[in-house]
């Protein structure tokens, strides 16, 4: 099942020394002999880091009481909501008829009421979906954010929500101070993970994609960066896989603080930020 | 919440006289006026009928037993995995990177089993979809197939199963010999709803896009199909929407016998089969 895909663990980027807080794989014995023959740190640290935001930085629970509560109090159903808003913002990227992602999200929640025998006007699923613009970050953000600016990180939202919803999100969140920009897919309208989602992002920050890693706690996000040639780091979190036909990122780490500790590390070895 | 697509309800194609056979959508008094002076029913007539194939024609209800066995006896997580396998058939064509319809189930069944604290190996994920290659028809499929076969309709599938997996499906449901030829999307590497795969679809088979038809039992597939301007009948089977953001489609019927109905009497209002 593993992919044969040129990618796949071609950086050895600090996997080591991190202990269990960085999951080691197993393929990493696959590490290839360029990498092992690289001998400079400094080339190894990303110039630029790309953040999702919805999951990997802020946290979706709050959403959970107004989406279950829409769907008849099934709880059970939330994966299913959101699997289906993520499969519709392709659907409409692959017929090139972008609609925005709380649309999107509205829509797809009257689907699966529909689909379980709940009736549900557009009106109480907007509600329903209201709380995704004021979403709390998930508790180690703000420290983390703050160490890697502090390490000399340039870093980027790259999202699906739109210009005002991660305008409002920032705000909300308390964020926004960390960020250079706030990068959505509705400025190009396509949805990630189009490879062209990553190679504008990149042109957008003025460097090449392969000097840029993605941070995302999404199989599809992390697979969508790496097959666009961007580095990644997947952060695993509750209910999030890796999508096993894809290249593994160098960085999986169980939440943000870890994942800091290795991108920290990688610019004091190099002597510090650049 | 409805559209403004230029497409929606543009043509009235037999909804009158169907009763409640055929749902009756409450967007029906926006009929076109170029409708409304439609007089010549022939000139209605689809040349070609495409048909989805999976949940369709099939019936995916053996598949159960088998995959919800493999995610530990839940079987309420089946609706979930299908629509991880659809989202990801999506991450691979907006990355290009297409793998085929099985490989992508047997991955999304990995995932959704590991999301839910079940190990599940590659192997095992393999053998609970196998079913998917000897599904049985709906009960009303192979009847409504020859009726429209006489009625003088060229068919084609247009699935999002690999070419082996269409022929082997045929091959045990019996239906192959309805079919012109089996289309499938491995042909190009792209999973519906792309646009291109309904254009191509059209032109392998000789005619204008706006001269097909596809009958499928999925919104993001009669949503696909309408944006590419085909023509499309929705088959509203147990648990299945139409996208509310979509177009809605000229027939929507609980199963193929009645939209096959619609189907004939347009051929035979026309003088019959030509």
């Amino acid at each position: 099942m593993q992919s044969d895909s040129p990618h796949v663990n071609r950086r050895s980027f600090l996997k080591t020394g991190l202990g269990g807080a960085v999951g080691t794989l197993a393929a990493l014995g696959s590490v290839s002999t360029a990498d092992s023959q690289n001998t400079d740190p400094m080339k190894d640290r990303p110039e630029v880091l790309f953040f999702d935001v919805n999951e990997t930085l802020l946290d979706l629970r709050p959403m959970k009481a107004s989406v279950s509560e829409a769907l008849g109090g099934r709880e059970n159903l939330l994966p299913l909501w959101f699997t289906t808003m993520l499969q519709y913002s392709l659907v409409v990227t692959v017929a090139d008829r972008y609609a925005n992602f709380i649309d999107i999200g509205i829509a797809t929640l009257q689907m699966v009421a529909g689909s379980n025998g709940i009736r549900l006007s557009e009106a109480d699923a907007r509600k329903a979906v209201e709380p995704m613009s004021s979403l709390p970050p998930h508790p180690e953000v703000s420290d983390a954010l703050r160490s890697l600016k502090n390490a000399g990180y340039r870093m980027f939202t790259l999202t699906n929500s739109s210009k005002a919803g991660i305008s409002t999100q920032m705000k909300n969140s308390g964020l926004g101070e960390f960020f250079a920009d706030f990068l959505t897919v509705e400025e190009i309208g396509i949805y990630k993970p189009a490879t062209h989602v990553y190679r504008w992002a990149a042109r957008r920050a003025g460097v090449k994609t392969q000097n840029c890693m993605l941070i995302a706690a999404h199989g599809w996000d992390v697979a969508g960066a790496l097959w666009a040639d961007m580095r990644a780091a997947f952060l695993a979190r509750a209910g999030q896989q890796l999508y096993p036909l894809a290249p593994e990122p160098e960085i999986i780490a169980p939440d943000l603080a870890k994942a800091t500790e290795a991108l920290v590390a990688a610019s004091s070895g190099s002597g510090g930020p650049r």
